[in-house]
């Protein structure tokens, strides 16, 4: 279960602030707090800041790698963005995201070859946002198709069928919680993955809902996630998923994560 | 979902105390406690108390039906003392439980026209505690089989998959998830059941790993469940789950349980 660490992201306020006024220590310890709960990935966003993107993420690279080994997940729309960080990336970078659109499949690809990264890719083209299974699987499909066209292993590509709101379709969860089933199936040897806020947005007690999605989707086979993995319940429910479908020979995870004081 | 509330249970030592002293105050607060927290049935056993167990049965279902509504769930391994106790019973009766051997099977079959219960089944016979995906399944299909012939629909049989140990077989949870998917596909109409508490036995965190469980069976199809409907967090992964698979239409019961004040 890979676990890309999602909270330096500029779209929360602290830490937009931070980014701001170059609280590179607070930056740090968000990082290491992320590395201590058991990330793989620490995601770097500064989407918000307009014009001035690369010059954040550039100091954000850059300070999150003096304070852990982590690798680094590049998050941005902007397949420029994107592109100008790759060589800052010290060991195997990861890409957040890619769709089928393409100004960002064909700037991104072709960069495999030279970067090895992982690449997080949408089921998104440019006239269809998945909603249904079947569109889902079907933009999977060709997402595989393109990505392994350019040399991309399918162990290095990780398929988010993306996540709407239970709140405007009662449906939309059971989608994508069958289209991580089939693609799993269909496409063996790729992964999937997953944020998780939008599936309650609109609903009380948000986090309860996110982290019963997270258990349902690991038992479908998502085999990687962008979650907070400093929440602690949210941490847990992870763990005792995969403890549930026999992802964990004898436990030993969880009862090292019980040991470690990581489960709730 | 039917919610078999499972805490007036002499397995428990201050249950058992509170029927050796006849606490009809207490015993009747914990059911009430239990249809208040969201019970469809209120489970009664005195099984600890070898040859007095039809003395307290009789005593636990006249005064848990002076203090609730709601109908009762006789639990008892003893087909003689189901029996007894049939005639007591207010409202539609369910029997937890039967199993293939002949002993439970054809003592209790036969009563079915009388009374008109539901009915747990236990994936057990005289020769085999159900563990692989197959035998679950198959004793599954000889419990339906026999249960028609005895004219019991379907909608009043609740098959229990049995569920082990984790910490003794790590399959063994993935084994009841897997039969529980099979067992609704291939008997449609049929409800599946379980107990949770034996899938965390050796385990630390034990709550967390049961409602992991849970979750995971909801999504398989589980529309039953023994349980403690009081466990605020093992009721809210409940809810949630059921609003992730699209089985609460707008997510009206999981934002009543809300401003119920029923979810953590």
């Amino acid at each position: 279960m890979l676990i890309i660490g999602e909270r330096i992201n500029a779209s929360r306020n602290y830490i937009a602030q931070a980014i701001s006024t170059r609280n590179t220590a607070f930056i740090q310890s968000e990082a290491k707090a992320q590395e201590k709960a058991g990330a793989d990935y620490i995601d770097v966003n500064a989407g918000v800041f307009v014009g001035e993107e690369k010059k954040h993420l550039q100091w954000l690279i850059s300070i999150v790698q003096e304070a852990t080994d982590l690798p680094i997940c590049i998050d941005s729309p902007d397949p420029e963005v994107i592109k100008a960080m790759l060589s800052q990336i010290r060991g195997k970078p990861m890409i957040n995201s890619i769709t089928l659109e393409p100004s960002r499949i064909e700037s991104i690809l072709p960069l495999v070859k030279e970067y090895n990264p992982k690449v997080i890719a949408l089921c998104q083209s440019e006239d269809s946002m998945a909603e249904t299974v079947d569109e889902k699987v079907k933009l999977a499909g060709q997402l595989v198709e393109r990505a392994s066209a350019f040399g991309l292993p399918l162990d290095d590509l990780y398929i988010d069928p993306l996540l709407y709101p239970l709140s405007k379709n009662s449906n939309s969860a059971l989608a994508t919680l069958s289209a991580i089933e089939k693609i799993m199936k269909e496409f063996p040897g790729v992964h999937t993955t997953c944020g998780l806020t939008n599936v309650s947005y609109g609903l009380p007690n948000r986090k309860l809902v996110n982290r019963t999605f997270l258990v349902a989707a690991i038992t479908r086979g998502l085999d990687s996630a962008i979650i907070d993995p400093t929440d602690r319940q949210l941490y847990s429910s992870l763990k005792s998923a995969l403890s549930v479908i026999d992802k964990d020979e004898f436990c030993m995870e969880y009862i090292t994560a019980f040991r470690e004081g990581r489960l709730e």
